[in-house]
């Protein structure tokens, strides 16, 4: 049930999460097979703490009954109210749109871009933010607008709302921001909920905040780590969507740790961005399910 | 939907698989639910290359109308048999009786005797089979009954009769061969279909047969693994369960390989003979689906 | 130059450090050789932020012209004071003395006693000490002296006051917490300095102190981690000697982290045991240099 | 002692191999010390098995007597026959010459310019060479030479020779195969010996070959590997650098094991390139040192 990487047919992907109760999975696959769809996946979660279920399918609309524009409106009306569902559904023929936001460090630039242009995702890159000037020349190669808005204490909130504006203007659905090195505040985060995606240089909440290398070199730890996750107000404390680490040793300095942990941080970011591309990545309460 | 370990109450697991069709999930869903089934678990698979469903389900009998010794038999006639399913069908309150059978290496045999001991499984350990004396005290720390069955080339199909026939008497329902030295032929495999869990120390495919830490010295490779699979008539090669590896380095010896492979190989064997336990494992032409 | 295991000739272990200087291994390799010992073993490292210098050495003493009872004495004459080295010197044919602590958790317990029965390691076990007597049917087992000492708040200085007086009168060289619920206070720690082995069930700093697989699941962590490390006065804050980690995912429970970090507990735990017996952790300023 | 990267201090690397004997570590340390070479990195193995010795020592040349350009014939006089060395010396103000070979597969090349034009390595890039012009747009966004040459059965011989006079005359110290889809024969593996480095996309001896991805999802294994190693002229089976493996499981299909091993080749490539970089890996029968 894998969604075939070149399939070109056109799909429907449904996230929903709701209360827990019994029979949900039969109430919603009868939906979709009834009404001609065909079920190229299918995957659940029950939170039995939380008591909330979570469920994501796909399926083809080549002989799927509903129009494809009504298939939102047909599922709350029938299901979602009477069920108390939040759900959410896309289409696999609609690229998201993804800004990148970068300080002076180019590992993970480089690495969406590639990905990017290589075409391993589904998705659409039309610019690239950034507080500095320094990796203009990596977006000039792969020919994506350069967007640069300076931060000073000062000039914070007035930049921010410029970027917002520049945001909502090219239609971004998602933020990724690429070891962007200023925080974020407010007026963005609420814009985009569960919609921003972090990578911090650790394994939180280990060294949450500034210079977690040099941190994680003091404490004598023997593997260093990084965490994607999505930005919330609370600094490096928003829900983790990926986690991996590497091996170190006492031969280690601070500079092979920031050297180790590049290729870390580039990899655990792009998984994240794929979950989240591929509409797998569900959110509660500051937790993720995140199906394969 | 995971069964919580310390859960009491009686239920019900279903395993199947079956050439893939619409709706299925539905289906089997709705037997359970409608008949006051309270579904715990439900995992499942579509393996799109051979286009065959694979499913585990279970549910709570507490108010399961259908009598427990009922069950399969009304499953087979309603459904089984209407979508060509291969089913199989066990209970929470059963124990599993496992066989142990070992040579002259300790380390497998103490960590699943630990195991058992601590009650980390819901399973029974009547035997220890051997083909040598020397871990005859390990059984007697633990107060498990060892057999010995001394096997030689003149020998060994008398001594695998009557291993099979103690096998047999004890209502054996799977073997673990712990470093067992002595390759088991066809009889007691046939006897044992998907139900003969090994464990081969290296990463198969590569180095099967005989002394694969030298082979992997030799070799030279910067990773050691271990192979947990059920074994079938052809040597090394039956369907993998669960792999995993070590890293290792030029400064390693086959002596320190041997070393670091003990706990790789012991890790392994137990989560494959856990995965079996929880009936969370199906077999399909030589490859397993492992329900998380 | 890797030890071989089962080599029986008597070898002297030097370890060392002190400030850096040039010539250090020259100086001390020189020593050995001129006087007639075949190394078998050398490592070194550099601490260049504190300009600090670490050596393991290891050598047959077979024809070595000092003897064995003089080397310490003749290197701290010759080299030590004028190099401000800090040194210690072992033999392998000393079996050091370990002492476990329990309390009511068997995993590490089992693993311990098991690689000490099939020698896996150069070590002696005198003794076991628990504040409780569910495992003493392990010790039994296994043929270990299982002393208990219940603990309460009124008796807590007394009880470890009789704890030290048992483990010096059995001339215990180092202490393996094993999953011992009950902190270690100051006369103990300071009689034991960088010789009590602790696990932590949680990846260091993050998670210290209690209930750290609670804490872990509710922050919603991508991966759980072990550490093991020297015990200081400062809870959960000592030099870490090993860390490992294992994937979890949404699907998992408190119940479920509990029971996957039990392989990961004592599997770090033995690594790092088995590094102090191999004399290959050096300990400075809160940091551990381990070698291979 | 580990050379911090923005040293910009000249250092003398020596990569000493020969038949173990008491005291070289001595010898050679001695011949630098005494000569006014400050030692900023010392590492070193001995084979066991092979009786082999091997050393790796960086140092500072700033107040080192002998000047650069005798200090291979120096050490060659005093030192290396009379000890039976084969020696290499290396200084770190030269950066080694690196050809990149592709095909049409991106992900490793991308990797590779994004390293280089971020300055992680100290490395030359001249050119690239492929047997496809598919990649030309990658090496236009980075400003390097793309050379293509097509090669068939016909024309294979005097495609090659094409190939080795470019690099000749280019001054290639070292070629990457980046993912390049052809069997390169004699001449120019034995114009670079050692000095191939190859990705193969599986655990090698694993799936050796062509297909991997398919024989491993064929196989149903738990893990997928990838390998770099020198190249040789008996296919897949030269000295291994690094290798490493991504978990999978019965969800993948052989299009996202492709997907998955992109990341995994690239990262395992990228470490073996970075350790021939920084000269650390010596050979010796199809074997490798790599050290830290």
């Amino acid at each position: 049930m894998l969604a075939i990487m070149n399939n070109r047919k056109t799909t429907a992907i449904l996230l929903v999460h709701c209360p827990d109760q019994p029979g949900i999975i039969a109430v919603v696959t009868d939906f979709i097979t009834v009404n001609g769809g065909n079920i190229l996946y299918l995957d659940q979660h029950v939170d039995t703490v939380q008591n909330v279920f979570f469920m994501r399918v796909e399926w083809e609309l080549e002989r799927f009954v509903i129009p494809k524009d009504k298939i939102g409106e047909y599922f709350d009306t029938l299901y979602a109210s009477k069920y108390r569902m939040y759900f959410r559904l896309y289409f696999n023929d609609y690229k998201p749109r993804m800004a990148v936001f970068v300080s002076k460090i180019s590992h993970c630039l480089y690495d969406l871009l590639a990905r990017y242009t290589a075409e391993e995702w589904n998705v659409e890159i039309p610019l690239i933010v950034s507080n500095h000037t320094d990796l203009e020349h990596v977006a000039v190669r792969f020919g994506i607008p350069f967007h640069v808005f300076p931060v000073t204490k000062d000039n914070k909130a007035t930049q921010e709302a410029a970027e917002l504006k520049l945001l909502k203007e090219s239609r971004i659905d998602f933020i990724v921001l690429a070891r962007y090195m200023q925080i974020i505040t407010g007026d963005i985060i609420n814009a985009y909920p569960d919609k921003i995606i972090n990578i911090h240089h650790s394994f939180l909440p280990a060294f949450a905040g500034a210079k977690p290398y040099h941190a994680a070199f003091e404490r004598g730890v023997k593997l260093i780590g990084a965490t994607s996750h999505y930005v919330t107000t609370e600094l490096d404390a928003g829900p983790i969507i990926e986690q991996d680490i590497v091996r170190i040793s006492h031969k280690d300095t601070v500079n092979t740790l920031i050297r180790k942990g590049r290729d870390l941080e580039k990899i655990v970011l792009a998984r994240a961005v794929e979950k989240h591309i591929e509409r797998k990545v569900l959110t509660c309460k500051n937790k993720t399910v995140v199906f394969n």
